[in-house]
């Protein structure tokens, strides 16, 4: 339980961080999609380690195969089958913490229920997982822009350095120039200049990705428990080191009157707007055409290079050091995650909405 | 799709607001629990309309009616089918919108969705169909405290008037003593004051509660995608109004280095615990035997009492004027539906926990 | 587990033969269906105990109550609830085999599984769970009947006497115009015969139901676990007394060569169609837009109205005695069952076949 | 939708006939299992060509890959990826069928579902994608014997060649020692000769297999829709080229009066038996402790070394030949399909039965 996400666009992933590689099954991708496999690539460099000064150096190639599913460069409606060997695997690296639970990792929650772990690098707990979900969600931006919908993340905060602007008053399209992936270049400069000081503390620190879709079609969303904000929210929750996610007004929106939050209805040509967005483009579960917006906390990583007080399986004190190859922040690499897992789920969404109306049938 | 929730112990609901009635089949209760029908009845009377002068004065006895899955006051291990009877079903009261889309509510997105709508009050899409999630939670509820766990919310902000007290530094047993479901009975008291002004105003206005699981055993979640915190925060956005979710260290966790949130392992006694609870019980997506701590926030409720700019089905510009009985502040009735989607979870993931090691099976 | 079938178009069902009430829980059924009361109270009466000398002489009205899901003679893609009120709910009957185990029943199984059984009557293994069934089957069937698309079954087998004719040679409308529902009139009454007697002789006897299904289109089918036979053959073998199932050419086909069995395709007019039809109107498991057609076997009826011996919860000898009022035969009242199931899957396939193509996105 | 199968312990598989590899990810094998890669390795070739002259004569090594989920031998709860790469790819020998439509295959239904298809050989409709499932059923034989239980399935009947004896008079253990996996010596000869003298004609010939699993313990089965027969006869009928289930007394039992075929209950020993087994195993769905049984019919195999009269995607009359290299009768490599699929069904409801009671929780 627990490996597969979606309902009929659905991902079922496999692999450890130290095993010999990772994999995902993706059942449901309509027949016929022009599958570019440069993209998938270019997706899975994004995410990859060793990008650049402000990431772990551990160098992973993270080179995607496609076993089955496409045919003639078009997928043919059975299950793309993808694995992504891992390079880079040093089992020898965790020798010393093999027995040792580390603070704030899965080790010990791990070993509790399953009574045996691979403790290699944190086995199937490692963000190195999430490698499989990029190139899924590669393959679901491609459906979803040839429908015309875009997903977009980028950080919005690293520790207490907050971008305050909102999304609409910055180039989405500069999040791809500078190493922390964030649209403002000013900002962006700040945030570097943070994480590396905290990466030359030896410690790690937070932060916040924000998202954006664009030009989603009013009618997705599966109420009651399936609501798309719901989906949303659980896909962003499945990602490593996520603490918190909102959506539209979030947390803020607490303190306001309805008078104010409400939404106003006008019809703006063909279509039926809202005049302002606190919904982040969602009604009752349902997209209402709007741009769909939420934020997602990222924790500090775990692992940070001090020596830390901790307990073995046997219940001894001992000391975990800090060693190996790890991300200060774990923001700039999770943008693609995020944008991922975003477009799994409205790309589910969009099809589980062909069979709604009984004139669609 | 979106009316069932769970796995293993698994709810599926029915009912609009204004329909005959709603109802639950709850499936996977183990066999053999006693199954107390005044505890459920308790607790729909916590979520109950009318409880108050805070909360809206529709009418609702909300009786429950138990039709299948007990026998002799136990539990049989087959579906618990259990309706609960509209009684307060004046649909002449929604005329006046019945073709008019009121500002973020579901109207239009149903409409989308469907094309068609059950204009009366919302139809699925109101609140009220938590009632029968409060019924199935109860169920749930009573299956956690045979084995000692226990959830319990509590309303911790209203519009900006914050709770700043730690759940440690709250006794718990007071939340049900004020009106409002706020264990401090001196911050209750203003948060009462406040929804009541709001009323009179003729708004409505926004609220956090949280909630604590304490007793959870070690090893419950569902990796990589079904994370116990996944699935809480997914169980939390479902509820009508929910904007946001964050649990352990949340969104305030971004600010702080590693090393100030890691949670060190000690031994006591025969236990592994940590010193801190930053990752507030969950490590990986597994329960660590801490407590499971979480906050959500709400949205200030659609409907208010004064005249709105909208359009309706025909794209015409109309009014949608505020009338019948609605909630000031979703909150305080919110309390029982957060606890019953939390024991929902910790329920389902317990029987999904019992298959994780060969020595069990 | 288990109270659930289909994927989009999805049912859950409760209740036990003498508790309250049985229900359903309809998901999925696209919005803007005409929804016929009368209809699916008629195929209530199909199924309805006491129908006929040769069906059991219990009484049951079997009365439906939609609870939600329908406005103004509409679905509107909101969950259909249902429920029937058990009105001859006569526990007592049940007191002389409370404690004791009846051959070739669920009663030692199910309390081998949970540790507790409700004793009356069968409880949740009786068919009178299949009422919930024939309801939710019956709005599949308006589903399909809105795209031209007809389910028929009928007796082709009681005991030995076997109708020998194709379904093609058969008039399926006559089916209905004898109460053993097989539409050869002469052999119905033979069969009517041979029932009576069995009755007479206080025993049972086993029969078959074939099925046909015409007009579905080609393309029907889920690849490779879910192939339409396959989940036909879930849904047959799901039904009470069933125990096998065969879809085409069956366990006839085994003994036929490959140059004999395979079915040539031809063009006729717009479409690609096969000049014989073995294969059942599914390769691959998908539909090829030929009849689906397939044979359901009924074992015969477990309670019987003579001593048998057997043993109790504590081990004992004891001898259960044949008491109550009990079908000699269960296909009679099965047809509208299988035609319930098979519709429910047609209907479900149908929805699921909306999103397989990208142009259809 | 479609390529998984299982609840708790579950398989998802991807892969075509012709690309680069097939694979299965095998979810909620319990963690501590010894997983022996030599026993899955031997149950492939029990399933692979080019295994004895009465098989097609491709070759294929089949060599499994486990990719992940184990670790030191054992199991680690988390999903066990397995790859399998297809070797014989030679694409080239299909560019004479192409876009032509071969009688009995799935080339049409595909080509109408999806509006591309792979032509290569079948591409996923072809039984290759089998291999996938006998290395998952492996890993669950392993977790059954542990259990104690075993799985075995044989030739029971070829063309109208048909094993009489029944499986408790047969020594089971003699199924692999001749090339039909016949346990009766002199019938096997007899079916040897049978398919060697269908191959010659350049023809196939359809089959039964029988399949038995002792040791199983009460209690197994998930009523209603998840009978356990209901889930073994969908798992037999996801197997290529099956046509029909029967457990039990099956189609014969029709015949029966419920005297001659009810199971009386006698206590032996410590344990409730039945004196004869009409149920195959199960009542109401559910294990009774007694031997599971059922029979699959098989059809001959599409593909024959003869020319057939078809038409191709254009709709223009064609003939096809027969080319390549295929089997003249599919049940001796279905054997182990058969009880790989047994397997699975019995270790997901073994699984599913851990939270059954209350006081198992």
């Amino acid at each position: 339980m627990g490996n597969s996400f979606g309902k009929l666009f659905k991902i079922t992933t496999f692999g450890e961080s130290h095993g010999k590689a990772l994999g995902v099954t993706i059942e449901g991708c309509p027949a016929g999609l022009a599958i570019d496999e440069d993209f998938i690539q270019q997706e899975m460099q994004r995410r990859k380690p060793g990008q650049s000064k402000i990431t772990t150096q551990r160098r992973e190639e993270d080179e995607i195969e496609i076993l089955s599913g496409v045919f003639e460069g078009k997928s043919t409606g059975t299950p793309i089958g993808i694995v992504i060997r891992n390079a880079d695997q040093k089992s020898k690296d965790y020798s010393h913490i093999s027995d040792k639970f580390r603070p704030s990792h899965a080790d010990y929650t791990y070993f509790e229920k399953y009574g045996i772990r691979d403790y290699r690098g944190g086995g199937r707990s490692s963000a190195r997982e999430t490698a499989a979900r990029v190139a899924a969600g590669a393959i679901a931006k491609m459906l979803l822009k040839a429908k015309g919908i875009s997903v977009q993340a980028y950080v919005s905060q690293v520790g207490d350095l907050t971008l305050e602007k909102n999304y609409q008053e910055l180039d989405l399209n500069q999040t791809e120039n500078n190493i922390v992936r964030c649209p403002d270049p000013k900002i962006a400069e700040e945030m570097i200049t943070l994480i590396d000081s905290v990466r030359k503390d030896r410690d790690t620190i937070g932060g916040v990705i924000s998202c954006v879709i664009q030009n989603a079609p009013p009618g997705l969303g599966e109420p009651v428990f399936d609501r798309l904000h719901a989906e949303l929210g659980k896909a962003m929750l499945s990602i490593n080191a996520v603490k918190g996610f909102e959506y539209g007004s979030g947390f803020e929106g607490v303190k306001m009157r309805g008078s104010q939050h409400n939404d106003s209805f006008v019809k703006e040509g063909d279509r039926v707007r809202t005049t302002t967005n606190h919904s982040g483009g969602i009604q009752g579960g349902i997209s209402n055409g709007e741009d769909i917006y939420f934020r997602v906390a990222f924790k500090p990583v775990a692992t940070i290079m001090q020596d830390q007080e901790s307990v073995n399986e046997s219940g001894e004190n001992v000391t975990v050091s800090g060693k190996g190859r790890h991300d200060p922040c774990v923001v700039p690499r999770a943008v693609p995650i995020v944008e991922a897992m975003a477009a799994l789920v409205i790309a589910d969404y969009l099809l589980l909405a062909k069979s709604d109306k009984i004139q669609d049938i």
